[in-house]
């Protein structure tokens, strides 16, 4: 038995197998299991378990498929608003960042704010500001087009509608979120979350993704966790921080306590999405109440698993 | 015995009677206590308790002592980049603006994104774009700047450093802040907090006050909770969330989960500041860990209280 875990998860939603091709659904399962053998050499090379979340999140926001940094979907003026978070359970301290453009890694300048600043949390073209200022990666607007998100902008561009990911037929509803949790070999916990958020989106819109407590959450107490879902929900539900508080102070179980969330509590508000959860024995949880979530893990015993749909 | 109660704060830190003249102590007891009537009034004749905070925050968002609205703090360039949020605990409806500009009364933006938008939270230039598209009431610069926190910006222009509001001497903090809390006579809790942030802020940070589960939290089956304090502290410790998680799932009174949270879990972190909270039973506690805090309060039994020190 390893003394490391690891899980992650792509984003939740409608995704059924007669909605995906075989080559696409190949690719998804392609670009999850990469990202988890990323995050997985950080830990099995004694890495930490910020570092392990940071590079699977780094390997899921390169690559287009998912809904967070190259394939950021697009906003209502045709731009890119990312936002990201990371948060480690030695220390309780975190990064975030919300709707701010141009960045290749939008978790990599989570992680930034988190180890370089005084602050937890930036918005905006002042996120952007210190990103400059701190050498991460900026790339121009090229690089985040993508020509399947393009054409999911250019369907509902002009309406007042939005979407949370992209809708490929009608009564489709997909969240598009990338994140992973870790446990290294000292015991340590992290959690990362990063999204481009809704497709047409306006008002600079933030969701859950980089909301320490609802959407990402670290403590080794207890547990970390990544959330995918409706975004407005799940901020008003505090949804990671439920989970921590329900083993904390009613004792549940990981798995008792990702049930009552995912399951009873969320489904009772229509809160339609999932999370990937990692306790500090190594038990991992990836509930989901739509119907798909692109999700992998690899346990204590070493075993890798990568799956879609229920 | 009434069924109505209401609580707010305008900020805690380092206030002691030394550092007060006796002219400026009576003008911010005025202040507090007209907020506090404002809000109760609106209790008194039937409305709700979302209205009562809303009320409440924007008489001391427009008075110019506090940190929010006219009297918000400068930012490293001149500006003013305000937050708000605003819960009510019947639905768990949330709203909250971030790092915007221009905003006369950000609670009642908070407010209007609760009740007019599918979103909880909105950042900066967006939030604004949504604000003049919802008839909220924008300013020019000339509307928020005082003499007082102009100056308080001079002393540290140019430098590195940033304030959590305004440090008359060396060693001095202050976390300006206003929130409050209410109970209406349906049983319904609400909260709101707004701020103006740190001044001489870069970087579009964001502290707790707009983020549901840090700053603001209200929910009918256990609490309602409006924070001020050093915001990354609380931020990291989802302090709201936290105070409710205590009585629901550990069964603690408000007062117990107050002093647990604000006199132990905060103090061990070094996260100075304080908070405002009311039960559904209507039961208010006003805990601070720093030497004071603005704060004034009408029980149930309708007893007025204003305070500033220990």
């Amino acid at each position: 038995m390893e003394k490391i875990a690891i899980a992650l998860h792509g984003g939740a939603g409608t995704i059924a197998p007669h909605l995906l091709t075989p080559a696409l659904e190949k690719a998804y399962l392609a670009g999850l299991e990469a990202a988890l053998d990323a995050g997985y050499q950080v830990l099995k090379q004694n890495g930490s378990a910020t570092e392990a979340v940071a590079m699977a999140v780094v390997t899921l926001e390169d690559n287009p498929l998912f809904n967070a940094g190259k394939g950021a979907v697009f906003n209502h003026i045709g731009g890119h608003e990312m936002d990201a978070a990371i948060m480690q359970g030695i220390d309780l301290k975190a990064g975030a960042a919300c709707g701010v453009p141009s960045i290749k890694n939008p978790v990599l300048l989570a992680k930034a704010i988190m180890e370089k600043s005084e602050h937890v949390m930036m918005a905006s073209q002042g996120a952007l500001e210190f990103a400059k200022q701190n050498g991460i990666a900026i790339e121009d607007d090229a690089y985040f087009y993508t020509e399947q998100r393009y054409q999911q902008w250019q369907d509902i561009k002009g309406s007042d509608s939005f979407q949370l990911d992209h809708t490929e037929q009608k009564g489709e509803k997909k969240f598009g979120t990338v994140g992973a949790v870790a446990l290294d070999y000292h015991g340590n916990l992290a959690a990362a979350t990063s999204t481009g958020g809704m497709t047409n989106k306006k008002y600079g819109r933030i969701g859950d993704s980089p909301v320490i407590g609802a959407g990402t959450y670290a403590n080794n107490a207890t547990c970390a966790i990544s959330c995918t879902g409706h975004g407005e929900l799940f901020l008003r539900s505090v949804v990671a921080y439920d989970i921590s508080c329900l083993m904390a102070y009613k004792n549940m179980t990981l798995k008792a306590a990702c049930d009552l969330v995912v399951y009873d509590k969320l489904v009772k508000i229509g809160g339609e999405g999932g999370l990937v959860a990692l306790d500090h024995l190594g038990n991992i949880e990836m509930p989901f109440n739509s119907e798909g979530m692109y999700r992998a893990k690899i346990s204590l015993d070493g075993v890798k698993e990568v799956k879609i749909y229920k």
